[in-house]
């Protein structure tokens, strides 16, 4: 730890992480160097971290554009502030913090906007590698000669990392940072989907697509709200028990059915459930979650990330039967301003987070937690740092 | 008329017609018989109709599924009631009256819903063709031997026609019929989309794209609402001088830009409009109104008929910028609930309505009414019957 004696402040640390070299390589645990936070800019140490599938999406390079290596990835994950760089004054080093890769400036037009918690400045961007302030990256490797990309605006897969401070958000320092690594991502961006944008009221139903993390914290999200019928969606059913812990009454694989899933929820919800979430990914999922909502009124939240150059498979015509169709990024928390409450909430025990944590390893066997992931066998896997 | 001393309840009438015997064929003004309304039904006498764009396409016949011949176009009037089928008993014979394409039935979810105007027994179906009790028609030609469609729940191009009275709303008597021959249709559409559906605020911007008669409606919506900046976007110049009178602030024709519409309403607005209307029913222009609202939370209000087989020119992704599209049908309007009290204020002059009625002619001149709109010159063509 960074004691007195030991004060690294505006110098460069050099520290292990694990950097990603091209797509789909393993990640190499390697030393590099972390310049000190500049304007604005926090430098902390990562405590615990954990993968989700938008690193393993990057991690593939699914999306050309996106490729940019070395890269160090990961967004999930919280940690204590090393150093605040000049002109950060709501935090200071010590303080327990978790990475938001949305941002919140506090000064943009969203940002001032209650209707929105995107942030025209540091909002989400997979293909931003670099930092706002002067274009450069604050890693390196070979002896700082050589500069490894940022992801995310949070890099979380290193021992340190430096971020914009609107992308830190200060916890109470009473709270245990393993289960605080959730509401980095996963937790937030499930369970606020249901709170902040699909709005989930008492006695509605709700259909889940795809059950990992984030699909069953929007289950989480919507017990808690009282959703009187929760039906999650999965091609795995070993998903199905984790299910039951989060309030899902009902489940669906659609290996196990000769119709549509749609057809089979519209039959069990007298025409459709209220709220659908998609939480795959995958466009023919999408298509079903949207038709899976009661004619009318039915809203769909998108949550999975699509490849970008295909279109929603969507006809115009078919938003004139009421049916509706939203994003939602990181649940639609104003990060800054609001995950701080929420982490109260959680630490009240108001929801249930012990289930999602379903692994745990030392960082140094992070590609062990990729592959826990890749297989579907882990819903969050906490490195420890 | 129909005075007591020629009574045609319960009888079959003989009277004119406009018929449509082909895609794209003028109509034939011909005598045809209608038979008295069955259980739920009601035989209304037309007073006053007028041609839609939806009337265009369906003579046109541009979706070929939705061809039905002969049939009986026309869905925008005003009228007197003949008389009443079985079990009706909230209208009654002399009423006046303006038939809704979207129709009420009181009894379906979505009826005792109040999120959604749709009706899952009587909603607008361009498909349909025959009548829901026996899944035939009223309308017959050559002497009562041959079978006329009817025509989105309604079928106006007829002295007489017959409706289920869940499409039918009563309207006070004082009412001036000639106006309320838009709230059929044009007018309950484009300002019910403003007031319902977008819900727009005072002092907000908003963009419409394609300025006829509904979009012009949009634009009455949204001024009398109080938007500060009403954008108008036509090819059409000519629709540029009517749009002033309703309220719009700027005019954007695209054929005068080096750039695309979305950037320019993006100067013009600091980022965006806060609403925008799609009324053209091009997916070049939906795609543009999607993209010229305001990151963050910009909502884009669908009116405008697609042909159905192609898909939204919108990624999935494309939703994670935080705006929205969404349909719009007859405006949000749950007709027989609403339309009374909406008639109400237009009576009172809250609403601009004059310079929606640009022409008027002979119900027997209806294929020039036809010409009108197809030329562009014409917002709202009032047949006299």
């Amino acid at each position: 730890m960074d004691s007195g004696k030991h004060d690294t402040t505006g110098k460069v640390i050099t520290c292990k992480a694990a950097v990603a070299w091209g797509p789909g390589q393993p990640l190499v645990i390697e030393e590099i160097q972390v310049a000190p936070p500049q304007k604005m800019e926090v430098r902390i140490k990562i405590l615990f971290t954990s993968v989700c599938h938008t690193d393993l999406s990057a991690w593939k390079g699914e999306n050309e554009a996106q490729r940019a290596y070395p890269r160090i990835l990961g967004h999930e994950a919280a940690g204590i502030i090393e150093s605040v760089g000049e002109g950060v004054e709501d935090m200071k080093k010590g303080d327990h913090v978790i990475p938001v890769f949305q941002g919140e400036c506090g000064n943009c037009v969203c940002c001032k906007n209650d209707k929105t918690n995107l942030c025209q400045k540091f909002g989400v961007n997979p293909l931003k590698s670099v930092m706002v302030n002067d274009g450069k990256t604050r890693f390196f490797t070979k002896d700082g000669k050589y500069p490894i990309f940022h992801f995310l605006n949070t890099s979380t897969f290193s021992e340190y990392t430096v971020l914009d401070s609107a992308c830190l958000v200060k916890i109470d320092a009473k709270a245990p940072l393993e289960k605080m690594t959730l509401l980095s991502c996963g937790i937030s961006t499930g369970v606020g989907a249901a709170w902040n944008v699909a709005n989930v009221q008492p006695g509605s139903s709700v259909a889940i697509f795809g059950l990992g993390a984030v699909g069953l914290a929007v289950a989480e999200g919507a017990r808690v709200r009282g959703a009187s019928k929760i039906i999650g969606i999965d091609i795995n059913p070993s998903k199905f028990a984790k299910g039951k812990a989060v309030g899902i009454t009902d489940f669906i694989n659609p290996k196990d059915l000769d119709i549509p899933v749609h057809e089979k929820i519209g039959a069990m919800t007298d025409g459709g459930v209220d709220y659908s979430f998609e939480c795959a990914g995958n466009l023919e999922v999408l298509r079903e979650a949207f038709l899976s909502t009661q004619f009318g009124w039915g809203l769909t939240v998108l949550l999975g990330v699509h490849p970008s150059p295909r279109l929603l498979p969507i006809h115009p015509m078919e938003l004139f039967n009421g049916r509706e169709i939203i994003g939602s990024v990181f649940g639609g928390f104003k990060g800054k301003t609001q995950l701080p409450g929420f982490a109260k909430q959680c630490m009240c025990g108001s929801l249930n987070l012990d289930e999602f944590i379903t692994h745990q390893l030392p960082f140094e066997k992070i590609n062990e937690a990729f592959q826990l992931l890749v297989d579907g066998k882990s819903l969050r896997c906490l490195l420890h740092l």
